[in-house]
């Protein structure tokens, strides 16, 4: 998205460490002096926290065509109402999960097209794409081991079974490669500061 | 939909009488000794009530894209929960309102590309069409003096203005003149007697 701001997006399975790195980017970018929006997808907008709440706490199975879409939407309001007005005014925005991750849970996990998820997204934002995107790889099952040590209920995704989350995982890594340039792969099991320098380095080429 | 039921949308402005048709077909198709399963969109399942919530009665805008993946999202659900499993066991459906709603209300409406908002709901719904489109067509300055006879308050939509519902009301006639074998036109500011008549002589032929 070609504008004045800067659009990071970290994504990982859950566990992965996503919010500890935006954080430790946005605590960095301040210092710098830049505007940092920190938001994420679901659930970055006002509308979003609706939706969110919808497709993570609803009791009964949702369709997966109506799951897709549901995402999508939330998007599609995130990107018109929040990302875009923050690029536009120059700020840097730091976001958990955009639509690798409906791509990688919705397309190669469960039963849809991965190809049509990610067109339905690129409807959704008239096409809108991160400046960089940073994946967070981990074995799902050492993942798994840091969320039991929270205290936090599971949500609905949480729950699945781990070979879903491998499949997630696969489609992560496959994302990243066929897009070297917007993606940034790194191993999430390493110290969380060292991971932060790695970051910043790459992203100090787009500042 | 090829399946041992039937299925019957009804489309048109509010204050149409959409609802008053749907009970005289309902009650007449039982009489037939038809069972008959009576549902709407948006709002028809569960979920969609959820989203029913946001699209109609969320106080701030809604950007025109996630409005349209919303609606597409209740139809998904609905249609891969209730309406499909309904035609499966052989029931009559009798429904207000479907994807030519979305086409006319998002799509010539607003801002979108009324084929690509079809092309979403047909993807929602892995391209389930009605036998029979039944279109209430009302000028809307007459609708509208319905309405205002009733003591409920105007949700969204109603609220617009008079010439976004002129456009409605043409983007309904075209859609039903390039298809005319699933739309029955009918004049909605005749008797309602009378219209239940016209639409059970259509429906006889697919019963």
């Amino acid at each position: 998205m070609s504008s004045a701001g800067v659009w990071v997006t970290f994504e990982g399975g859950d566990g992965s460490g996503k919010s500890t790195q935006a954080a430790l980017l946005g605590s960095w970018l301040e210092a710098q002096g830049r505007t940092v929006l920190r938001t994420r997808e679901p659930g970055g907008s006002e509308v979003g926290v609706l939706i969110r709440d919808i497709v993570l706490h609803h009791r009964g199975d949702i369709a997966p065509r109506a799951e897709a879409l549901l995402y999508a939407a939330d998007r599609a309001h995130h990107v018109a109402t929040v990302v875009r007005p923050a690029l536009q005014r120059g700020d840097v925005v730091v976001q958990d999960r955009y639509l690798d991750s409906s791509v990688a849970y919705q397309g190669a996990g469960r039963v849809l097209d991965a190809g049509e998820v990610r067109e339905l997204s690129l409807w959704a934002t008239e096409g809108a794409l991160p400046d960089l995107t940073v994946l967070l790889d981990i074995d799902p099952s050492l993942a798994r081991k840091r969320l039991d040590a929270d205290d936090k209920p599971f949500d609905r995704l949480e729950a699945e079974k781990e070979e879903f989350h491998t499949r997630v995982r696969d489609a992560f890594l496959a994302l990243a490669a066929a897009e070297p340039q917007r993606f940034l792969v790194v191993d999430a099991t390493a110290d969380p500061e060292d991971i932060a320098v790695v970051v910043r380095a790459r992203l100090a080429r787009l500042l």
